[in-house]
């Protein structure tokens, strides 16, 4: 490995002047940098800095920034020069100020942001906005241009970059990783994305490892190891990594000239990678390429003070936020501060109104070709609509209701596999391994799985290129996804329910990305993030407790009601159609709950799809009502476990109590039961009154913690009258029916609920309410004696018409 | 690298008599791990099988269980030998049939489960419990003997082993890592772990890279990257890895010896590393040692089934479950699976009367060292009280209350300092980078941050030994701490409170793992797992809309309510009460969440512990209440933001509108609010209705999502008068009374709340209200003109007496 370990020492290819000129942006991006944390006016300094001239509250990481500068002042002269696209990925926490002053620099930001111009005036609102109450944020967010990437919350950057170039064969994705975020687990994974990544179908990510050293407080790992060891680690990801060390920070001039050459060799070795795999020629490589990166190891705080109050700060972790903290009460402070802007020589990057000067201006790439301006970080505007099939071919016919047994989610895989025949570019399915063990492998009659790694005789449905990515990490499936929506493309994650909150946290970064986003009239619309989440908590078989927690949708439920959406299709049909639904939205993030054990089908396809659309509604067929009279009773239900008890117990009871009138209530989408005030899909309260009566005993039955659907109903008229009945954390290695039994939320139970609750029974129906007691006990008995269900319980479902 | 990535060829040292032990151990545990699978009688095979011997629900995994037995058989060899404390950590899913088994065949499970006794009846029981409803699930889990680390949602074996062997030197942990969990984002980032042992202060950690080569239906990164490219990689993550490959799946002779070596090279290479740093004379190493680890290639499923119908299934993805699938309806597969256990000679395992021969028990380790019965994996055998000092000395002195302005973490830090002083050997703090950031800093004084590799000048308070473990990952966080726990020891986990969704899915698991110790008689208690969660949502200031997110409570509540715990203390003293309550507590997850910043006390010493142990209170200092009379309004606070807040308004209201009489009720244990019935913390609705009155309108100032507390007190009889204010999930970079009134949670805005409610004010407060109105514009215009808050906000605070 002595080769990619040497540090360069020959001299690079670049010539003089264009390092020149990299050398002036990266002026002009410190100055505007340093300009954003501490100014809030004088920002071209035409007089001595006064206090008042400081902010109030100073804010911001000035550590990575001028790194990132650097960066991307290298990239512009290549794209300029190469006429490449390229996205710049910011993966380091708060490195707002540098993608902000870039894009000022490039123009684009006053184009989008038009009351900060390129001007005097312009440069005091870039200033003063920046961390500031009702400005910018620190860190890259939505209100940046250029970016897709949050740089709050940390470790996604890499899995982003990759995400943006799946199906993006031209396009490069330059993804600086911070070296603090390089100890996430998600980061951590995401380096084998290589093993991914198609050289012919896909674009590059190149990986720059950033090691400035230290995090808030502490160095970094991969920082500190030894350097032979940190070069195995690269390789060992499968990359071959280029080190730039910046031996000594007042010599900017190798620094330059040692980084444009590595990334003249990054870029041509992967000209080379794409050439060879994509020639007619190539002969198909056994393992995956190995992709250039670049290590650039440079003092963090590069070019601020080198040491305040006597305490060196620059190349330090004093360097990680505001180096000079007094600068308000401090006349030190103050002169430093003065002394630090002044060495970026404003006047010869500013004229006298503060524009940038035109041999600055002329360095960036033209319009698209702008990082802060290509349009792969505004996915929207590259968005085509997805080409969905009918679906009528794919449901199931029912001629009553609930005699066909069919897995939803297999049935699913068979018309996703048209939606994948048919936009075979850009639509990807994501999943942890799960795809089959989630019933949806009829897809693999359309695609494969990619895989980059050697191929075996026995592997089926893998292959370099493919619409299926399998990796057994959640984290890099909704990375990978959100880079690919936010890139303008769609995608579904389909991952078994529970651990599903593995990814809760970057759910929740992705769906505060979506708000900003849609409040943000330059940013177009992008296809929505679909989970589908299937192997759910009431039907686990061989997994036990661990695998059973429906929690997510509570996650979700925290979120702004204009971006989540969730749904409970009760079978086959009902999943089709929603699944249909969700694929044509926009800017959403839909969470759809179905199992894929063969069950019971309720609707034909044309009530499936209008029980849909109106999202819940009465099921005749399952109740007791008769036309013109109010129910005594109501039984809800959401989830398809719950449905088949809910209608077993209307059938149980319509058998037993024959002269009781019950209504069988299905939700579908969850958010209908809500406050119409609350939600846009919520229910005004006189059609949920009309629907939930106004003083019957409500019986729930629903797929997830009970506790949510009091939650969404509790200023509803009936709401002291509703009762129910959910999964309250009992589980095991079992049955499904078991399950339920644990859970309470059993036919045999929701019956005794109901006999409980109805007044007009009570005490006469003592017989019957013990009788349903036995039962329960009788099929527990047996399952645990078996093993298995008894079939009285398997089978017996089907309400008599 | 050469010598590593060498396969074994030389003769091994071990000789061959203790090596024909290990084989039949391994074939005693092979044929009881497919009998779990399979059987529900006939367990020694004294009949030709029917198909009523067999299960009726085939569920289970064989793919990864021979490979366990290999390496558990192998390690028995080694610490009867050695007499050596090892713990066996099962990263591979599904493995618990291997860990049954074992322990059945120490004689552990028998004497903890005492239905599955040493006969033939036991073996019956013993069998048919597995993944049967009823029984026992398919993964290590609570109920499995010898583990601390459940078996079912993947990634988290290393780092629970990191943590176990923290602070105990004299032991080893046996990692056993499946090449797919090898692909998750915790286990990814987990390598590294070996930067932040200390090989004197600390065990040993053995990681035994278990390459099968497939995930439940794909081959995995790590089994199928160049061999070289493997190599770098653990050598990169700072390992010295030993080879063994099983070239020849029916030569279990040389397999044997190569493992048997390689584990004899690994254990003494560890021994190597401790006795050097150990000794006196020791020169300390500039890095991290280089630990020792093996990686084993083995067939998946090996020495179960060559091939079934046809296709192969020994060494393949297809041996990941259950490799004969029809076997009680194909004559054949029966057939197949009668000669497979017959291949393992239960004649020569078991006596007439299904005893295990004494030969084989005989090579059992003795007692507590054999690694099912350790009490490492059973930590509440080996847990000492924490001393804690006395918080006299550290609390705050309160002549009048919200006079004194004190960070309660800063303040926390004082007394942490003094628990780590009295607990030098039990006691750990974890955090991502953020110990000094959340303003735990003094606890420096008395301990320093962990730390390996190179350590330079500049560095501050790291260290090869400390109390403090940071790490820029939660993941990493929370599984060290869950190791450490459950091996008996005591800790902290702080973190930002918005990123610690990044562990809700590591939470879910540890919890529910609690909720089956504690059913368990034989596991005895631990310490909990404490969250103090800090830099929470109203206190962010550098940071973003990214960091604004109070909703890992809603998460925690989702749980059991034997098992969580939630705390919300509103200043410096009732935290130190509440956390030092918490660290004297067993088996229970915590959550504190407080904030950083300066903020003013409410109660002296003895008032905060009074308060912290009703949990709830009326706080009269606040309020305008009159003895003996009703309130008019009932202003409820939890959190401290929120309680500033209402303590405000409530001084507001006392100034505008001297004759309204407003209690405030402050809530420290976010449990009370719930009805006894649901939490063991939970009010009785009498003293509810006591605090929050019966008819009174309740304006509820909260910390998170405001539904929340809807959820917690929808059978109050009251509750149809609260009015919640909460985060509603408006957020940008702004100040922490920007945040306020935002999210509609300021003193203005619960003013205008009572005025809105109290129908005897109405009409005749116009005035007030929008004199109310006013200021707060005011307030707004003021912060964003300025970047910081009036002073007559951030100062006005104090109710006057």
């Amino acid at each position: 490995m002595t080769e990619n370990n040497a540090v360069l020492t020959t001299n690079p290819g670049a010539d003089q002047r264009s390092l020149d000129g990299v050398d002036l942006w990266w002026r002009a991006a410190n100055y505007l940098s340093a300009g954003q944390i501490y100014l809030r006016d004088n920002p071209l300094l035409r007089r001595p800095l006064e206090p008042e001239d400081v902010k109030a509250r100073l804010l911001g990481h000035w550590g990575t920034t001028p790194g990132l500068n650097f960066i991307y002042a290298h990239l512009n002269r290549v794209i300029a020069e190469q006429d490449q696209d390229v996205l710049f990925v910011t993966g380091p926490g708060h490195g707002g100020p540098a993608n902000v002053a870039n894009a000022w620099l490039e123009g684009t930001y006053s184009e989008i942001y038009t009351h900060v111009g390129q001007d005097e005036d312009g440069l005091r609102e870039l200033f003063k906005q920046f961390s500031y109450p009702g400005g910018i944020p620190s860190h890259a967010a939505p209100e940046t241009p250029g970016s897709i990437n949050e740089g709050g919350e940390l470790g996604y950057s890499l899995a982003h970059a990759f995400g943006a170039v799946f199906d993006n064969p031209q396009l490069i994705a330059a993804c600086v990783i911070g070296d603090g975020e390089a100890e996430t687990g998600t980061l951590a994974a995401s380096w084998h994305s290589s093993s991914f990544l198609d050289p012919v179908q896909d674009g590059a990510v190149l990986p720059i490892l950033h090691l400035n050293g230290y995090k808030i407080a502490n160095p970094t790992v991969l920082a500190r190891m030894p350097e032979e060891q940190l070069a195995a680690l690269l390789t060992g990801y499968g990359y071959e990594p280029i080190f730039v060390t910046v031996q000594d920070a007042r010599d900017t001039v190798r620094a330059h000239e040692e980084f444009a050459h590595a990334l003249e060799r990054a870029l041509s070795g992967i000209r080379q990678i794409q050439e060879k795999s994509r020639s007619d020629q190539a002969a198909p490589s056994e393992y995956a390429p190995r992709w250039p990166m670049i290590v650039l190891r440079s003092p963090k705080g590069w070019t601020g003070p080198e040491e305040v109050d006597g305490k060196p700060v620059e190349g330090t972790w004093r360097a990680h936020q505001v180096p000079l903290s007094e600068v308000r009460t401090n006349p030190d402070h103050l002169a430093q501060l003065q002394s630090w802007l002044q060495s970026y020589r404003p006047d010869e990057l500013f004229d006298g109104e503060g524009r940038l000067r035109a041999e600055i201006a002329g360095l960036a790439p033209q319009g698209d070709k702008r990082m802060s301006a290509t349009a792969y970080a505004n996915g929207g505007r590259l968005l085509q609509d997805l080409k969905l099939p009918a679906y009528g071919g794919h449901a199931v016919v029912v001629n009553q209701p609930g005699t066909e047994r069919v897995s939803p989610m297999k049935n699913l895989g068979s018309w996703l596999r048209e939606v994948v025949r048919l936009n075979p570019e850009n639509f990807r399915i994501f999943g942890p391994d799960e795809t089959a063990s989630n019933r949806l492998q009829d897809v693999y009659e359309a695609t494969d799985k990619v895989w980059q790694q050697r191929l075996d005789e026995v592997d089926e449905h893998l292959a370099r290129a493919g619409r299926v990515m399998e990796v057994l990490s959640e984290n890099l499936c909704q990375g990978w996804l959100e880079g690919y929506l936010l890139t303008g493309r769609h995608g579904v994650f389909n991952c078994y329910e529970a651990f599903v909150h593995i990814v809760d946290s970057m759910f929740n970064q992705h769906s505060k990305w979506l708000q900003v986003h849609r409040e943000l009239p330059w940013r177009q619309p992008v296809a929505s993030l679909n989970y589908l989440l299937s192997s759910h908590v009431w039907q686990q078989d061989h997994n036990g407790f661990s695998h059973q927690d429906p929690g997510f949708i509570d996650h979700v439920m925290n979120k702004k009601p204009e971006v989540v959406r969730v749904y409970l299709p009760p079978d086959a049909n009902t999943l089709l159609a929603v699944t249909e639904h969700c694929l044509r939205s926009r800017d959403y993030v839909n969470v759809i709950v179905c199992g894929k054990q063969p069950s019971l089908t309720w609707l034909g396809p044309e009530d499936a799809r209008n029980h849909c659309e109106r999202g819940i509604g009465v099921w005749d067929f399952a109740g007791s009502e008769r036309p013109g009279e109010e129910p005594d009773v109501v039984l809800g239900c959401a989830g398809d476990v719950p449905t088949v008890e809910a209608v077993a117990a209307a059938a149980l009871l319509r058998e037993q109590i024959p002269e009781l009138k019950v209504r069988l209530v299905n939700v579908v989408d969850l958010m209908r039961l809500q406050d119409a005030k609350e939600h846009p899909h919520g229910l005004e309260h006189r059609d949920f009154d009309r629907l939930f009566t106004t003083d019957k005993p409500i019986i729930f039955a629903y797929h997830g913690y009970p506790w949510l659907l009091h939650r969404l109903t509790y200023r509803r008229t009936n709401h002291d009258n509703l009762h129910v009945r959910g999964y309250v954390e009992e589980g095991t290695t079992t049955t499904p029916f078991d399950m339920a039994m644990m859970n309470r939320i059993d036919r045999y139970q929701l019956a005794i609920d109901v006999i409980d609750r109805v007044p007009s029974l009570g005490a006469s129906r003592t017989g019957l309410r013990q009788q349903l007691q036995d039962l329960r006990l009788q099929s527990l008995r047996h399952t645990r004696e078996f093993g298995e269900d008894p079939d009285a319980i398997t089978e017996w479902t089907l309400p008599a018409q």
